[in-house]
């Protein structure tokens, strides 16, 4: 069903011009003073749930609702989310740091505790005290050197309030430099 | 040279399922209060230059350096980048909060202030003052409901200390919920 395409790295054009003054570690730098907001991402393909956080997840489109994320190869979900008709993605609140820190550690069982996650109707992963959730069909996957940016056209969306979570009183997961930050009125810049 | 991919929309079964229960609004409601950091994109293609403020900038490969960022079809740049071999991502600190808000002002002339650009060698308008900023190569660009996503391979990188700014009294700044914020160590969340 999703389309793969090649992303870049095809021609050799691409890869020379001022190819040899970029280090990888400056590349890495830069992104590393990069904040952004933190998001978990879950689904199943009938062998059990996978999950992985991730802070990559950006709106595209409001008409078609569209989300775009990356998923490295290095992680181990990334096969099973490849593989997934749909996914559960969920936006962390400062008090759901332990979510962040739970699906960000490798070589567990990420889903071992049962009271974080349960299951949507249609049958998806998801963890109900997340922030806001929003669940949606894969339709493009593009291969992008050693990564894979999915195309998501969400489906079903999940608010704080919905569920008698209080939106105010939810500040937002931030992730800079290896550490994660919350938002607040103090934090603001006029 | 730059390949264009339908994304989303194309069958008619991405448009069913859950679709009608979805809102407009609920889905805005959720990415505003996804935090994330803020760029400036310039670029220009002969007919002076052009800029926007976007907080769609995602690093999505090390190797080769990928980065990819959004771009809404309502932004008076868009064209212009669209059509651009090259284009430089500024990475914006809280100090440099009057670009982001000068280069997401619709209706004026955001290059007016001579002051605050300048040419690379290679010919592409750039902020000197950006907490970092990185020149790349527009390699594919997909249409994606009412924007365009596009990837950039990167070609060069300039941080703080590159030219005599300093990283750490640089702390990075954030948008959320139509407000300017900035990380400290008053922020973190242990």
């Amino acid at each position: 069903m999703s389309q793969s395409t090649a992303l870049a790295g095809q021609s050799p054009a691409t890869r020379t011009g001022f190819a040899d003054m970029l280090s990888a570690d400056d590349f890495k730098s830069a992104f590393r003073n990069h904040p952004a907001g933190v998001a978990v991402i879950t689904a199943d393909i009938g062998a059990g749930p996978v999950g992985l956080t991730a802070t990559s997840v950006i709106s595209v489109s409001a008409n078609p609702p569209l989300v775009v994320f990356s998923l490295s190869s290095a992680s181990s979900s990334t096969p099973t989310v490849k593989l997934a008709e749909t996914v559960v993605i969920h936006l962390l609140g400062a008090e759901q740091i332990g979510l962040a820190r739970n699906f960000a550690t490798s070589g567990i069982d990420r889903f071992a505790d049962t009271s974080i996650w349960s299951r949507l109707i249609s049958g998806e992963p998801y963890l109900p005290s997340a922030n806001a959730w929003l669940r949606g069909r894969i339709v493009n996957q593009m291969s992008a050197g050693d990564s894979t940016v999915v195309a998501v056209q969400v489906l079903q969306v999940d608010l704080p309030g919905d569920s008698g979570r209080n939106a105010k009183e939810s500040r937002p997961l931030v992730y800079h430099n290896r550490t994660w930050h919350s938002l607040s009125e103090d934090s603001m810049v006029k």
